[in-house]
């Protein structure tokens, strides 16, 4: 990316991808720094009597994923952007250990006035199923 | 918690708070799970010539913490409950390490038909000031 100074001079349209197979540790290391030790992501006994059947990662791991993406999306620029929030999420199907996801994270719009990027972000599996959804919104600083 | 079998025992209006320091171990930690390296969180130097002067936590490490709250409030209810998804998240004011955030959760609403809780999620700092301000929905397994 050229460096730019406004956000005029962000990218629509730019887009980038970040996979990651999701490990034991990944969900067992973010219950131990969070406190949430919820027994659908680390109770495989108690996941059995569950529609799930087995354990299942937080949906704020894979969000942590995709802040990743939203960093990677503005390396280079000449200005830091800093995460605003999102509009809206939805966990759409179960995320198990072991599943390979990958993030694709698209700026779709900006808000020229405000200095914000809006982004399009989708997770997927290695099955090409779409497991999570979301509008991200970056401010430049 | 009385046990419920259906969401229509949930009770509206339960409430449940969550505090914790953020520690620098707790944001490294994160970035080294999720792959999010930005300066803006491990770079102090970095930090110094940005409006913060100093690492601010990640807004997904703090949606952790609100996840820790979600799982409490459903503790001792008769099913399980899964994050579905938020409809709006603002990451309001910058949280730093060593900074102590107490996230309330309580539900505000139900939506029976769709066998759903719907919460308002809160984080405020040291000094009471909001610093995180989301809406949160989970579903009866």
């Amino acid at each position: 990316m050229t460096p730019g100074e406004t956000i005029r001079d962000f990218p629509i349209g730019k887009k980038v991808q970040f996979s990651k197979t999701v490990s034991e540790s990944d969900v067992y290391l973010f219950s131990g720094i969070t406190g949430d030790f919820d027994r659908i992501h680390l109770d495989e006994e108690y996941c059995k009597t569950t529609p799930f059947g087995r354990r299942i990662a937080q949906g704020v791991l894979l969000l942590g994923y995709t802040s990743t993406a939203s960093t990677l999306i503005h390396q280079g620029f000449g200005r830091p952007l800093v995460s605003l929030g999102y509009d809206r999420i939805r966990f759409i199907k179960p995320v198990f250990i072991g599943d390979t996801v990958t993030v694709t994270y698209e700026v779709t719009d900006l808000d020229i006035e405000r200095s914000r990027t809006i982004a399009k972000v989708e997770v997927v599996n290695q099955h090409d199923e779409v497991v999570v959804a979301a509008t991200h919104i970056q401010k430049v600083l």
